[in-house]
């Protein structure tokens, strides 16, 4: 095993997850470093922020799913630098890891084009924890103004707001927008959540960009006809706790989700090659650094074009096809053959808005509505890692479908939760301050 | 509706949902105050924490168990204390909610015997984020020594301790071997899980203390079989991060489970009334207050004996049971009828030791092993709240008994959370410097 040529692959996701994949059981010793311990499968993240799935269903330990491949070491480790000269990554705690193929694959987060101090007041939906507290930001929202309305008669609005009329922008909008009109609305008895007001705002002049006009067209009517307010052509200029501003007003509101933005993870600076402006890197058409010809780069960090001059985009199929493209050239190597160049196979795109709305373009054919919506749903019950998971999701869905429930609507997190949240609500300050007490208290409890 | 009694009920637990529920769509009008948005089923909570079972599938939103309750409002807050002579409870934020009567129902925590500085170290399990952060630190356990094994090429012993020997330290202890042996064994390449060391520490000379000795006994043997190292007669003085002190002997170990000690809920004290040790309220035989007959205490907050001199035990049926007591008193006194004194039934007791290992005792039969366990399962499905949690539930466990596969393995937190869990292995102040620092963070992203 040890005379076997060492691959190191950096993350846990699409790209890196089908590497690891296609190597096992082949003449390579693999080790996948992540920091967590499980893979997310991203794209269903949103179900988790709007309380349809619970956080197990979407995401599986990254041992489990490899625990048949007798090559792959799985390592719990935040790779925090390179050494190229003495071919190692450097982990957290300063300890290396030696490879022979290095394979980098940290994925992207949202970004806030410079406004990091954004965050606070709108996250982000990436990993497992963001959904989590989406969701309480979201659930809590709805229990505060109930709470509001049973003490004091009556309550402000509510007001969510989404930014980014992109896929996870459009599926949180509809999400929400359902959930206030459907599963909530019988259980609160104060107040009446269908009056939410979901509010999308979208910096270009159509939502989900990359599909055709009338695709998109069609997406912009099924939002709306659950009750999104879309808001074009609007930018969101600055964000505050409780409010954002679009052009020169400020718009009030409970909860903002952000939904746009893409930075690469900041390990592809670290490789030191050339990079664009959200830090992808940019690699030779076998995925490889031109001067590093056994590193390669793959997936959401990747910047890379194809033969018609665009890019390959940032979407879960290129990360699994330039993962699995570089475990095979990684492979033809050793056994004395060509690298071949990475060709991405556009297999079709698709969005989901709601309950039975989405669309979709997929071997030539343009979907709307309920076709489109059971397309997507059939292929992504098909590509959750796992049969349980798998027979969990679509029994999740099947009731949610239904009846018309939520059923992972809970609202988790420190047992000063409430306190925080009202002290929320005050302004920033004050959560960083209830969470260094908290600190504080544990210390001293 | 405003003139009908108003019934305030404090806690979502089994005491005051079980009130909640046999008040709904009675002429009273009722508000239930939790600081959670769910229920959640205790007697699970263990298989969250040693992840067999997710938390949404312990727990349920309490607005949505009682949405049919036309005459209940769920209120999301935190009871901060009593206004007796103008009949309110008073909230954390000030505001108040007045009582024709109230059931305080707010439970018990576990307790440190006045060493509170424990908790840090050795976790205890009464809420899904307990249940959260013990999986946490079992599943990062194994990581870090796979971790070691991978860069230094060994590791330190695997040590679990669980401090108590009742039905919780019992269940632990168990299900912390079966994984260990079971389910992580294929997972892990580096270390044999199955040589991990589980050592249940039990003060007294026998654990689950309230079963009959044969029965004892047998449960002792059981956990043995499974591999658990039972010490009785076994004080913990002392704990640190990374080891417990026994008797004069500090032990090494990686994860310290607190499964013992009760102190019920602070509100107790601010009633002005006389409390035992574990600050349990003494009440009448209605229970209500003996100057306060309109002010009822359920569940793990009231102390209460029976008619043979023994106090009422503080498990789930005896909350449940004095919760529905509690309505029907409040409901025959405003029909003009006599309240009855509480008496508790005792349907028998089980518990669980393992996949096909428990024992109990129920009309008066004694079982032991795989028939006792299908018992307590049978039992547990049964009143698990909701069709849907009840389907999961079986589902899971039934996958996990033919695969013997563990599918809530998910270690969630932090991004932070591996460096947090190396500084964690260095001391206290350090976690608490990450948390700080986290917070910062935070404010300044």
């Amino acid at each position: 095993m040890s005379e076997e040529p060492r691959v190191v692959i950096i993350g846990g996701g699409f790209g890196g997850l089908w590497a690891a994949t296609a190597l096992a059981n082949k003449p390579v010793s693999v080790t996948l470093i992540d920091r967590k311990n499980h893979h997310v499968f991203q794209p269903l993240l949103y179900q988790v922020a709007t309380s349809v799935l619970s956080p197990g269903e979407i995401a599986q330990p990254l041992r489990r799913i490899l625990h048949d491949a007798k090559n792959v070491d799985v390592l719990l480790g935040e790779v925090t630098d390179f050494d190229k000269e003495n071919t190692a990554v450097k982990l957290e705690d300063g300890s290396t890891v030696e490879y022979d193929y290095l394979i980098v694959a940290a994925g992207a987060r949202h970004s806030y084009f410079g406004h990091d101090d954004w965050e606070t007041s709108a996250p982000g939906l990436k990993t497992i924890e963001d959904a989590v507290e989406m969701r309480r930001r979201i659930l809590l929202a709805f229990e505060l103004a109930e709470r509001e309305t049973y003490l004091k008669g009556e309550h402000s609005p509510l007001n969510f707001v989404v930014v980014g009329g992109g896929p996870t922008g459009v599926e949180l909008a509809g999400a929400i927008a359902d959930i206030a009109r459907q599963a909530l609305a019988k259980d609160f008895k104060q107040i009446d959540t269908r009056k939410t007001k979901v509010i999308l705002f979208e910096g270009s002049d159509r939502v989900l960009g990359t599909f055709t006009p009338d695709l998109t067209e069609s997406a912009k009517q099924q939002l709306e006809s659950l009750g999104v307010d879309v808001r074009l052509n609007s930018f969101v200029t600055d964000i505050a706790p409780g409010k954002v501003k679009v052009g020169d007003d400020w718009i009030e509101c409970d909860v903002v989700l952000w939904a746009t933005g893409v930075a690469a993870s900041p390990l592809g600076k670290k490789l030191g090659v050339e990079t664009d402006k959200a830090g992808r890197v940019f690699v030779e058409p076998d995925l490889s650094l031109k001067d590093h010809k056994n590193i390669f780069v793959v997936g959401d960090m990747a910047s890379i074009k194809q033969e018609d001059g665009t890019a390959v985009p940032g979407v879960s199929p290129a990360a699994m096809q330039m993962g699995t493209a570089t475990a095979k050239n990684i492979l033809a190597e050793i056994k004395g053959r060509e690298r071949a160049k990475f060709t991405y196979v556009d297999k079709g795109s698709m969005a989901t808005i709601g309950r039975s709305k989405a669309i979709a373009h997929v071997f030539g054919l343009k979907l709307k509505g309920f076709i489109a919506w059971m397309f997507w749903l059939f292929l992504h019950v098909f590509f959750l890692i796992g049969f349980r998971n798998r027979f969990a999701v679509m029994f999740e869905w099947f009731w949610a479908y239904l009846t018309r429930e939520r059923s992972a609507r809970l609202i988790t997190g420190d047992a000063n939760e409430l306190r925080n949240a009202l002290e929320f609500l005050e302004g920033e300050d004050a959560v960083v301050g209830a969470m260094q007490e908290r600190a504080k208290a544990k210390k001293l409890a």
